[in-house]
C-alpha cells in the first residue's frame, strides 16, 4: 500500500471522536484496533444476536464493519472541514461469517478531494487460523458546509 | 415486475420461519410486512443505538435490511431443497438515513436454479412523505447438500 | 419513473454531440435511439467482432453501452458548465449477450449537483421477444473546472 | 497472493485457446502477455476509435479487458469439464484512461467449485511511470454441462 500523508495532524484524535459516535460500532460490539493515515482496523467477537438464519454473522452485519473500516481509513486523509458519507459499497462473501473473532482491515487506494475510494477485507479466527471470509470496495465522500453532516 | 410461480407451495411458511431464525431482525428490529412469490417487503423503525456519527442510520445497517429483503425474496422462490446464501451484494446510498421508519422493498429480477438476482429500495418515511434513500443489487445462490446451511 | 427538469434547456444537442465525440460508440455500432431528461436509450446490433469465446456479446461491450446510457441520462440533467465521468458502474449479466439487436436504457434514479446515480438494463432482440439480459447502477460525477475534461 | 495448483495441467493451452476465440479482444487490440494459475495479465495500447468524449479510453472498454482479465485469471483454475461465465462485475473508475498503454491483472481471491470471485486492476503507462487507473472485483461462474457454453 502506498504510504499516505494526512491533510490534518490531527487526524487521529478526530477519526477516534467521529468511530466513537457511531453508536451502531457500540451496539454491534465493533471496535477500532489500529488506525494509520489511510488506514483503519476494526475487531468484532463473534455475537449470536447479530446472526442470520444458520447461525453466521449476517452479510448486513460484516457490511456495516467493513463499511466503517473504509470509511474511516478514507477519513484519516480527509481535512479538517470535511465530514464522510459513504456514496456506495459493494461487499463479496467469499466464505460463511463463522469463527470466535473477527478482523476488519480497510485501506484507501484512491484519496481525493471529494472522491476517496477504499477497499477492505473481512477475516474470521478459525481453528485454523485467520481465513478471509469478505471484501469490499467503497467510494467515499468529502462533504462540506452541510449543517447535518459535519464531524 | 414479472409474476411468479413459486416451485414450493409452501413457500410463504418456509420464508417466515428461516426469517423468524434471523436474530440479526430481531435485534435490529426489523420485520416482515408483505411476502409474495419473488417479492419480500421488511420495516423498522429509526433506532439511535444503530446510528453512524451524524445521526442517520449506519449505511450497513441499511444494508442488512436490503439484503433479507432481497434474499427473502429470492428464497420465496427456491425448491424446498435449497438453503439461500448471499454471494454479493451492492448498495447505493442516495439520502441519509433520517425518518421515522423505513420500509425495504426486494425483488427477484431473475430467478435461477443456482443464481437468483433481486433488486431491493429502502424507503424513509419522513414528513414529506416517503423518499428513496438507497438501493441494492444482491447475487444469491441456492445451496444444497450442505449441513452447515440449511432452512 | 420520476419526471426530472433538465438545468440545461439546451440539453439535447449538448447529449447529442457529446455522444457524437464518443468514438467508442460509432466503434461499436452503438447508437442513441432515444432522449429525454433524466433518461437515455442506445441501441446496438449483434456484431461477432465484438463477442466473446462462445460467440454471446462480450460483457464489457455490453457493459460499454450501458456506462454510456446511464451517463447521457445522467448528463442530460447536469447545468451547462459541467461535464460527466463514470466513478463506478456495476453490471449484472442475467443472460447470455444473444439476439440480433440489443437495447440499453438507462435512467436517473437521483440527480445531484455532484453525483449523479442512474441505472440501466439490457434488452436483447430474440424469436421470443425481447429478454432483459443484464442490469447496471452507475455513479456518475458532474465535473466542473477541469481542462481536461470539458463537454 | 496465495498460490493456486490447478486442477488441469492443461491449464494454459485451454486458457490460451479460449482467449484466441474472444474475438472482442482482437478487435480491441488486448493481448494476453502473463499466465499463471489464478492469474492473467493483458495489455492494450491507446487507441482513439475506442474513445469516450473527452479521449480517453471508455470506462465500458477498460472493463472488458478488466473482466477478461478476471475470467482468465478464474478459468485456469477450473476443471476441464467446465466453462466460464461473468455473473456480475464491478468497476471504479480511478482515474482517466489517458496514456500510451494499459495493462491489466487479474487474480483470483476465492476460487470455488461452482463460484470464483477475482479482482483486477488496471495501470496506464503514462510519462511518470504507470498509474493505477481501475479496479475490478468480478464474480465468475463454472459452468457445465450446457451445450451453448462450452470451451
Amino acid at each position: 500500500m502506498a504510504a499516505f500523508t494526512p491533510l490534518n495532524p490531527d487526524y487521529e484524535a478526530r477519526v477516534r471522536a467521529s468511530f466513537a459516535k457511531q453508536r451502531a460500532m457500540h451496539s454491534l460490539g465493533i471496535e477500532m484496533t489500529a488506525l494509520a493515515p489511510g488506514r483503519a482496523e476494526l475487531a468484532m467477537a463473534y455475537d449470536a444476536r447479530f446472526c442470520q438464519q444458520h447461525g453466521f454473522v449476517h452479510a448486513g452485519i460484516l457490511t456495516t464493519a467493513l463499511d466503517s473500516a473504509c470509511g474511516y481509513a478514507a477519513f484519516s486523509l480527509m481535512p479538517a472541514d470535511a465530514a464522510v458519507l459513504t456514496i456506495e459499497l459493494k461487499t463479496n462473501l467469499l466464505a460463511p461469517g463463522r469463527g470466535a473473532r473477527f478482523r476488519f482491515v480497510g485501506e484507501v487506494i484512491k484519496p481525493g478531494r471529494t472522491i476517496t475510494v477504499s477497499e477492505a477485507r473481512a477475516f474470521a479466527a478459525t481453528a485454523e487460523g485467520e481465513k478471509l471470509i469478505a471484501t469490499m470496495t467503497a467510494t467515499l465522500m468529502a462533504v462540506r458546509e452541510r449543517d447535518d453532516v459535519r464531524e
